[in-house]
């Protein structure tokens, strides 16, 4: 560990003889291993992307210099190297080092990271700013080809094409996500551009032709042609992008040079980085999809503990299981097969299954153009990437009430993720679509018999929603839109979807304290029918509802609306909900803790309402 | 008025003499100038599109198959030929023709529009239902340039060449907002293509080079490159499409032909057809952008009556205003530039203005970049259009709590545009955004006191929310963010925004029967500070909130909320609002009076709560 232990920053890096670079990244690749093997987060992505960082370090100053990251799953080295490598025990844990690029936690990360395909509209708007304030950094964006599938990226490099504005664009692809024909174009124009093929090229074809002038003149303008529309030339030309590459991502001195080179051309530039994910780690190299996001694991032999049954598994699972039985139901994903659990699907229904890419807007218009001829498509998606969709399930989906089915994945608190993908807004964004049906489950019985219901018996949108991991000590499935799972006569608990476990903890606690809890457990949250709450409410005359979400919009609002529309309104109630939404990286208990959702927290509400 | 007077469907064009295409034409233009001249509408874009529609309904049936048009600017002539020709005197009139698409009006009309780049997604969904169905009808879209820069027209395009789904996407390029590059490109491949040129090119190829080996071997190989980067090729054709064009988009044989041959290739095709907006009508022609949505003008002369001042207007004045003060301000539009009043803007401050095409994902994280950097962006944006950048506000945005300045334009009903374009959820979704300031002027002079603050007091995110058109009898700027406007005893009536001219009007109304209604205007509906509010309700005991926008998230609940939370719960309450949030187009008044939220339905409420 004798280079990395010297290295603290940029500066460091930039210090180091040439000879010394592969042994660095030997040692930071090691690290990386080491560390996440008890950690867990991003393996694989940032494995493939150890000497890209280095070579952004030898031509930048982060500290100066804005380096976007976009997603965020390549910038453990940039951590390592500016100063934060003691953190990484610490990684992705309740008040330790973020697994995402954080301005807040480092003046050397530039930009937040999380959702995809951002980064390029995020640093041309940085280097707008530079060049209206007569400032001189650099700025880079950092994308990875499967980001490069979202439709914010092309408006990004669109118009940083047409921009000029001084930056460079790394495409960092290791080869996972993108077309293959965007691929193989480039590879084509390997030879000729960084190797200095086209130099030589240029000189050859000169002597060649020149002696025949009419073909001389001629291919003249195929050259033009050729210089305009193949040669710097692809997709990314014809934005305005100057291309060098595809560049050999683990070749740290190449990737320095051709840094340099871009960097001085002051004009937009997109480099062209070919990398490999898991490059160094035999395990993550031969199956880098399962070491993408990993939890602890053995580093020796790469193993991993197996994981526990996720409402994932069990929607993909369930949807198999209907889709047998009724040809008319599809699947869709946005980049997202086996994180939503659709994997299986694909494997048993090829022909119905549609990967869009990291395209949560185009899915979701896609799920309306196959609903209106009839067909029954089912969207898998995070909770908070499904955010990208909230104009197409208002303008597509709902505006002809077509039946759409949603799996509205990672609601809530995610844990380790943190604040970008916490699933927190969408009881808002959800309930604002018109004529959407929401169900909740709270464990997996309700997930099938919900997912059963928005399949054969709801007409419209239908959106079921459900956390990230599995299920708790509830496992009853309830059919009625609203039941109450206990009786009581102190205080009513309302709640919805997993949230029911914490508060039957929560009511045994109370029942020591000699306070008769009653909860009432909401299946469908909207429509907005919430009698017997209300009901309970009347009886108990004091209301708590705990929920994982943003307070905007938050179901307990709506209760006590509904209520005081019904002309009995609440008086004592406490919402318990996540206030303006943004909730740290950590463990999820701790953090349901820290923001006074959980049993506890519902415990003291229901006291201080008691006057206890 | 020979030909037209016939024409009530697909069929009857399809029967149609080859000689007697270009007179329909004619006779559709006169009709389209004639009736728009009286009704307004987007006349420019449909002016552009006559043969180009009489086409597709010479290859198509547009009663089986699906012909999905982007925006929908460019469906008039659509919609004339397929029966509905008497029904344009009541075009974008309350109960009237619909200015879009529509299926509900009729069955030749596949698919919903309004909003931009959706068609190709949702066509493919179509084409991919067809196929699983094993059914055997054509699906097409037709998009223009300008939806083309939005990033789901990409997401669409590059699924669609990936699908193989035999379906054809016509290109409509009218060259008013693409960038240059993609048409010169395009342009050159027009002799090539179309008209044949490639195959004698070939020829000519083969007998010049083939005596010359080693020539020939080289030169093989850049044809080959030609052939699959430059023929088929460009952006479109490395995504997957065939690509066919360019094609005069005003000769309309030629482009029956050129779309029968699409059809027929039974894959993803892309026609790239050449039009020009206004066509035929000279004042069109020459200021197409005068005459892209009109209200009625004079059809000899084509003057239009002088526009009144609107709160669009304004904010460009304004911004100009505090713009020469402060060079760190900057503005963004999405392709909006005169909509939403920058266009004064752009002319004087050129480096500080940013068109970004159909782009509001890509404008709200640019905006980000900008203000991380310190510089002050402000992007004016149509409510519903923002409802795409969702997911950056909260991402890009408010993650890092950013001072970005948001002009939300278009809030509330819209009138004649309809239920695409209301701005009815905005409330709700941009309450949701962390940390978001959101206020709502009800005049120009609290417009302009709101963009100083907003500009130079307030931290982090600020949107300020205004309509369509112009201000009201209400003129006072208040500085407070709630104001008690009227005194009275008996019902509160809160209300913000223009709506305080309603509550007003009510309040009159009230007076003569007898009924004291005090009247809170709220200036900040978020943060969410209601106190005067709840204080008035306790005096009066009574609550009418009326409100533009959909109920889930409406500031009524807010307020009822907030009091039940403080103990001061309110059971005399009646929230007027739009319900789910569809709204037909039509005359504003008109709906408002239909849905419930105008002056009289707040006196009625306000009768009912007090027993009247």
């Amino acid at each position: 560990m004798g280079i990395l232990d010297k290295i603290n920053s940029s500066e460091d890096v930039k210090q180091l003889k040439d000879y010394k670079l592969v042994p660095l990244c030997r040692e930071i690749r090691d690290f990386l291993v080491e560390n996440l093997s008890k950690t867990g987060g991003h393996l694989a992505s940032n494995l493939g992307t150890v000497e890209l960082n280095v070579a952004l370090h030898r031509v930048y100053d982060s500290s100066r210099d804005r380096i976007v990251f976009d997603v965020g799953h390549q910038a453990y080295t940039h951590k390592i190297i500016t100063g934060r490598k003691d953190q990484f025990s610490t990684l992705r844990q309740y008040g330790g080092l973020s697994g995402y690029p954080k301005p807040t936690e480092s003046e050397d990360d530039a930009f937040i990271a999380g959702h995809a395909s951002n980064s390029v509209s995020v640093a041309v708007g940085m280097a707008k700013a530079r060049t209206m304030a007569k400032e001189d950094y650099d700025v880079v964006a950092v994308i990875g080809d499967g980001a490069l599938t979202g439709g914010l990226a092309y408006e990004g490099l669109s118009y940083a094409g047409a921009s000029e504005e001084p930056m460079v664009i790394i495409l960092n692809d290791n080869n996972m996500s993108i077309d293959p024909n965007v691929g193989g174009t480039a590879r084509l124009l390997q030879k000729m551009r960084v190797r200095q093929g086209y130099i030589s090229f240029k000189r050859w074809y000169k002597s060649a032709f020149s002696k025949v002038p009419r073909i001389y003149a001629f291919n003249h303008k195929i050259k033009e042609w050729i210089k305009w529309h193949i040669l710097p030339g692809n997709v990314f030309s014809s934005m305005g992008l100057y291309y060098l590459g595809p560049v050999d991502g683990h070749d740290v001195k190449e990737l320095e040079h051709v840094l340099r080179w871009a960097r001085d051309r002051r004009e937009p530039v997109l480099v062209h980085v070919l990398t490999k994910k898991g490059k160094g780690y035999e395990p993550a190299e031969e199956r880098p999809e399962c070491y993408h996001g990993v939890g602890p694991f053995d580093p020796v032999t790469g193993e991993m503990p197996p994981s526990k049954e996720s409402f994932s598994e069990k929607f993909g699972q369930y949807l198999c299981e209907f889709a047998e039985k009724n040809d008319k139901i599809c699947a869709i994903t946005a980049a997202m097969a086996s994180g939503t659990g659709l994997d299986a699907f694909a494997r048993q229904f090829p022909d119905r299954f549609f990967d869009t890419g990291i395209a949560e807007g185009h899915s979701t218009a896609m799920a309306a153009g196959i609903a209106k001829q009839g067909r029954l498509p089912v969207f898998a998606v995070y909770s908070s990437f499904e955010q990208r969709g909230f104009d197409m399930l208002i303008h597509d989906v709902s505006l002809l009430n077509l039946h759409v089915v949603l799996g509205i994945d990672r609601a809530g608190i995610v844990g380790g993720d943190g604040e970008t993908h916490n699933g927190v807004f969408d009881i808002n964004y959800l309930s604002a679509v018109p004529g959407l049906t929401l169900l909740c489950p709270s464990n997996f019985a309700e997930l099938h018999d919900m997912l059963e219901s928005a399949l054969f018996e709801i007409d419209g949108p239908v959106a079921i929603r459900y956390p990230r991991g599995g299920e708790g000590a509830y496992t009853e499935s309830r059919k009625e839109q609203e039941s109450i799972i206990r009786e009581g006569s102190d205080v009513t608990l309302a709640c919805y979807g997993t949230m029911v476990n914490e508060m039957l903890s929560a009511a045994e606690i109370l029942a020591e304290k000699g306070i008769s809890a009653e909860i009432v457990k909401i299946s469908a949250v909207k429509p907005e029918i919430y009698t017997q709450c209300i009901q309970s409410v009347k009886k108990t005359g004091r209301l708590v509802v705990s929920e994982e979400v943003c307070a905007a919009g938050c179901v307990g609002r709506r209760i006590i609306t509904q209520a005081a529309l019904s002309g009995t309104a609440i008086n004592n109630v406490e919402l318990l909900n996540l206030g303006e939404g943004i909730v740290a990286h950590g463990d999820r208990e701790l953090l349901m803790r820290e923001k006074g959702i959980d049993a506890q927290a519902v415990v003291e509400a229901a006291c201080r309402l008691c006057g206890r």
